[in-house]
């Protein structure tokens, strides 16, 4: 299969692209175990994580102007900790802790199927990650974008419409020259509500084991594959 | 030298990373040419090249509102081409002649300096050149940028304050941890107003032959270097 005119593949990257879950579960055990303080690490992460769609909210309903998801993440975190009773973190670990999340690793097939993807399209990742959070996790992980786009650069965070929008735009492309690849199908049915092609690469482990959710693709996406690897197949890489 | 606390270099793209002077020549060349008009090439390139300061200064002083660089040439070749005298040309021929300045080489220096330089610090072009031309020109000429920043994302034309420091604040850095590299005195000027540190890569050869300005450091910059090898040599890569 190949997709008529797309020039672009912009990405999801939490979940997509990197495991967040197990990266911040380790993250946060190697901030806080060391001051003695034992949790249930994934159990933390889900916690944390959970906040960010609350959080992200209120910037989408306009109830606050938009700040980036590191502001986001920071106060997350200590509404987190205050759930787990810790309580007392110097504001060096609560930084650093925060910056766990500029340091998640890809999933094993990412990196080796962008640079697939790159020789025949140009790459950005549309994250509601800010532009440094995106730059950290592309430098470790050896991401090569072509442009951090998405939320930071749109002022809007992801499904607003302005968030994939702005990025076709900066792109000088159409939205029809655009595929959002991701292992949500939300964002993908609001990529494809603006005109974006649709590529869901489903991620069954981000949750961890139990996982429920966006197993299957919920629409007729343009493209379904199992990994970034199936997907430069796909799109005749 | 080394610059303490530095983690990201900015750079000016137009004259200090790529040859725009010979590369506009060329393009003129090849899309006029062959339709049996003869002109001064260079002449040509710096006739159009010459519209770029006042049209942006048109939105610098915000009797516009912002847009692109790319729309800012199609209507200074519109000009150059009625001073030169060649009318009639289909929209086609246009619009592809309007994206040479997507088709620039880099300086010889360039691409393997930038290579060097990103083992240590995180690279930006900080240039006025839209998203999407600074990604062509980088899959072009390799040119292994972190991110895109500059005049698009910031909403603001160099030297206007907001283009560096919006820049800065995607970075999630104080000015004082970016180098602002650049041919032109004047861009330095401008960055070091705002707190930037300053590199400064002559390009004797911009103008061509006959260049009189930006041959020397017009202040004491952080840095001086002959080209970007030598500026990976003096920041210690």
């Amino acid at each position: 299969m190949t997709l008529h005119g797309v020039e672009a593949l912009c990405f999801d990257v939490f979940g997509t692209v990197v495991d967040w879950r197990s990266g911040v579960a380790r993250e946060a055990e190697a901030a806080l175990a060391p001051r003695g303080i034992g949790l249930d690490w994934p159990a933390f992460a889900d916690d944390w994580r959970a906040r960010y769609q609350p959080a992200m909210e209120e910037v989408r309903a306009g109830r606050r102007p938009f700040v980036k998801l590191d502001v986001l993440h920071r106060e997350n975190l200590e509404a987190t900790l205050a759930d787990f009773g810790v309580t007392g973190l110097p504001e060096a670990v609560l930084a650093d802790l925060n910056l766990g999340w500029h340091r998640l690793d890809p999933w094993p097939d990412a990196a080796a199927g962008l640079a697939r993807l790159r020789r025949s399209f140009i790459l950005a990742p549309l994250s509601n990650g800010n532009v440094r959070l995106m730059v950290d996790l592309a430098r470790r992980g050896g991401l090569p974008w072509d442009a951090i786009l998405g939320a930071e650069v749109a002022r809007a965070y992801k499904p607003s419409p302005e968030a994939y929008l702005r990025s076709a735009e900066l792109l000088d492309l159409p939205p029809s020259a655009c595929v959002m690849v991701a292992a949500h199908n939300g964002d993908l049915a609001a990529a494809r509500a603006v005109g974006f092609r649709t590529a869901f690469v489903p991620r069954p482990l981000e949750h961890g084991p139990g996982q429920t959710s966006d197993l299957e693709p919920a629409e007729a996406w343009d493209v379904v594959a199992r990994d970034f690897g199936e997907l430069a197949e796909r799109l005749g890489c």
